[in-house]
C-alpha cells in the first residue's frame, strides 16, 4: 500500500516567464519594484512583447512549495488548474517528475494556462505581472473528499481568494481537512493580497488555519499594526503556529509561549529572490511533517531559501538537501 | 530607411527542454554522452516523462547563433518554421525581442513546434534528444528573394539537410545568396550529421559555401581523415574560410595561407556546454561583419563561448559584450 500523503497544496498553477530587466523597464510599465500585479490576457501579451528573451519554468507560490517539499523527499499532492496546452503540460510534468500526485486533470476547455512574467532587476528583486488564465476557473467541485484525501497538512495560499470560487473552495478544503484530521496551513502570498482579503484571512486564522506563513509586510497587513515590532504583542492571544520570514533578517517562529529566532545565512550575491519564501515554507513543512523541532524546521527552511536565491528560478533544480548538515 | 541585414540564419527552430540527469539516465535511454539523436513524437513523450523538472528556453544551433549575433548588436534575420502554439510563440518572441527579423510566420497547421530534450550531466556535457516537429515542414517555398533579401552573410546549418526539402531549400538559399552578393556560411552541426550528408556537404563546400564552422569531429568527418592532426594538410587545396573550434584546446582559423590559433579561456567550472559552438560562431561572425581581423573574430568568438558555458542554456541572457575588452 502506498504511504499516505504528507502535504497537499491547493493553489494557482502558474508557469513563470523569467527575464532580466532594468529599472527603467519597471517604470515604463508602471510596476512597483517587488510587487505582484494581476493582469488580463491582452496586457500579458503587451508586457511579454516588451520583454527581452525569457526562460520558462514552472512556478506558482504554493506550487513551488509543494515541488520543493517533494524534492526534499516528502510525499506531496496538488490541486490546481491548468489547461491541456503546452504550458499546462510543462507544469504538470514538472510536478509529476518529482513524484507529486497532481489531482486536477488539465482542462480541455477554458482559458490558457496561467503565466507570471517575472521581471528580475540587477539587485535580484523580482516584480511580477500575472495572467491567471485557467487558475480562475478552479472551482469548489475540484475540492472533494477524494482529491483532498487524508494528508498530514493541507496548504492554501492567499492568492486563491482572488479567484471567483476561491472563498468557497478554500472553506470546503478547510472543512475536509478537519474531517480527515489534517492540519491547515495558509501562506499569505503578498501584502496587497492580504489587504484585499484581510477580514476573510483573519476569520480563517481565528477558525480553521493552524499554521500561518507570512513575511513582515504580510503579517503587518493581516494584524493591521504599524510595523513588525508590534507583531509579537498583537499575536499574544493567538494559539496558531506563526512562521514569519524577514529576508536578510532571518525568521521568527511563534507558537503559544514558544519563540524561535533563526538568522539568515549570508550569501555573496543574490541572483534572484523568486521563490525564497516558497522554498523556506517547503523546508519548514518538511521538518514539521518529519516531527522535527521548530528550531530544526526553521534551519531547514533557511537552508532551502538560501539555495534558491542563488539561482534563477523559484525551484531548486537538483537534490535540495545536498550539502545540508 | 532601415539598415541592411548583416546575418540571415536558416535553420531548425527549436525550444530546448533542459534538465540535469545522472549518467545512469543516459544508459537507461541508450544515449551516447554528447550525442544528438532525432526522435519521433512518441519517443519524445517517453523521454520527457522520464526526465525530472525542466527549464524551457529557445534553442536550435544556428538560431542560437542568430540570437547571439543580435545580442551583440548585429542586425539579424531568421528563416525557420515553428507552429503557432505556445512553444512557437516563445521561440519567435525570444528572437524578435532581440531585434531579429523573423521571416517565417508560425504555421497554423502541421506538427507542433520542435523541442530538444537537453540532458545535462554533472560534467557540464549535454546529450540531446530532438523531436523536429514543425521544422520538418520547412520548405523551399519559405526561401524566396523576399525572405532571403540581401544580407552580408547567409548562415546555414547541417541539420537542415536532415529534413525532407532540406537539400532543395539550402541549394535555393545558396543561389539566392550569391545573386544578392551575400557570403554563405555553413555550420556543420555534429559529426553524425556530417556522416549522414558528407557528399552533399563536401559538394557545397567546393561550390557555394564561403565559410565553414566545425568542431574537431565534424571537420574530421567532412574531410574523411583519421584525426584532427591530418586536417590542415587536407585543407591545403581549399580557399574557403575554415573556423574550427576545439573545446578546451581553443580554435584554429584557416584562410588560404593565413592561419590563426586562438587559445580557450580557462574557466573555473563548466556549467553547461550547450551552445558553446553556436556562441563562438555568433561572436566570430559579429567581428567579421564589422570588418575585424580574423584574430579579433576568434577572440570575440572565444569570449562568447566562454560566457555561455558558465550558465545553463545556449543563449547569453544579458548584454553579451559586457566586460569584453
Amino acid at each position: 500500500m502506498a504511504q499516505s500523503t504528507q502535504l497537499l497544496g491547493i493553489s494557482n498553477a502558474i508557469v513563470d516567464v523569467l527575464a532580466h530587466v532594468d529599472d527603467e523597464f519597471l517604470e515604463r510599465i508602471g510596476a512597483a519594484r517587488g510587487s505582484m500585479t494581476l493582469i488580463d490576457q491582452e496586457r500579458a501579451k503587451e508586457i511579454y512583447s516588451m520583454m527581452g528573451p525569457a526562460t520558462e519554468k514552472s512556478g506558482g507560490s504554493v506550487a513551488n512549495t509543494v515541488a520543493g517539499f517533494a524534492n526534499l523527499g516528502g510525499r506531496a499532492a496538488y490541486i490546481g488548474r491548468v489547461k491541456a496546452d503546452q504550458l499546462g503540460e510543462i507544469f504538470v510534468h514538472d510536478m509529476r517528475s518529482l513524484g507529486v500526485d497532481v489531482r486536477t486533470p488539465p482542462a480541455t476547455g477554458g482559458s490558457p494556462t496561467a503565466r507570471c512574467h517575472v521581471l528580475i532587476t540587477s539587485d535580484g528583486q523580482r516584480t511580477m505581472q500575472t495572467y491567471l488564465g485557467a487558475c480562475t476557473e478552479l472551482g469548489a467541485s475540484d475540492v472533494t473528499p477524494k482529491t483532498v484525501g487524508a494528508p498530514d497538512i493541507v496548504l492554501l495560499e492567499g492568492y486563491v481568494w482572488d479567484i471567483a470560487e476561491g472563498p468557497e473552495l478554500t472553506a470546503k478544503a478547510m472543512r475536509l481537512a478537519k474531517q480527515s484530521g489534517a492540519r491547515v496551513a495558509l501562506s499569505l502570498s503578498d501584502s496587497f493580497c492580504v489587504e484585499r482579503h484581510q477580514q476573510q484571512f483573519m476569520a480563517a486564522v481565528q477558525d480553521g488555519v493552524d499554521i500561518v506563513f507570512a513575511d513582515e509586510d504580510e503579517i503587518v497587513a493581516l494584524l493591521q499594526v504599524e510595523e513588525f515590532a508590534d507583531v509579537l504583542d498583537a499575536l499574544d492571544s493567538f494559539s496558531n503556529l506563526f512562521v514569519m520570514t524577514r529576508s536578510a533578517k532571518g525568521s521568527v517562529i511563534l507558537h503559544g509561549n514558544q519563540t524561535v529566532v533563526q538568522n539568515a545565512t549570508p550569501v555573496e550575491k543574490v541572483i534572484d529572490t523568486t521563490g525564497a519564501g516558497d522554498a523556506y515554507t517547503a523546508g519548514f513543512l518538511f521538518g514539521l511533517t518529519a516531527g522535527r523541532s521548530l528550531a530544526d524546521c526553521a534551519r531547514l527552511g533557511t537552508w532551502c531559501a538560501t539555495s534558491v536565491i542563488q539561482q534563477v528560478g523559484a525551484r531548486i533544480e537538483k537534490d535540495a538537501l545536498a550539502g545540508f548538515e
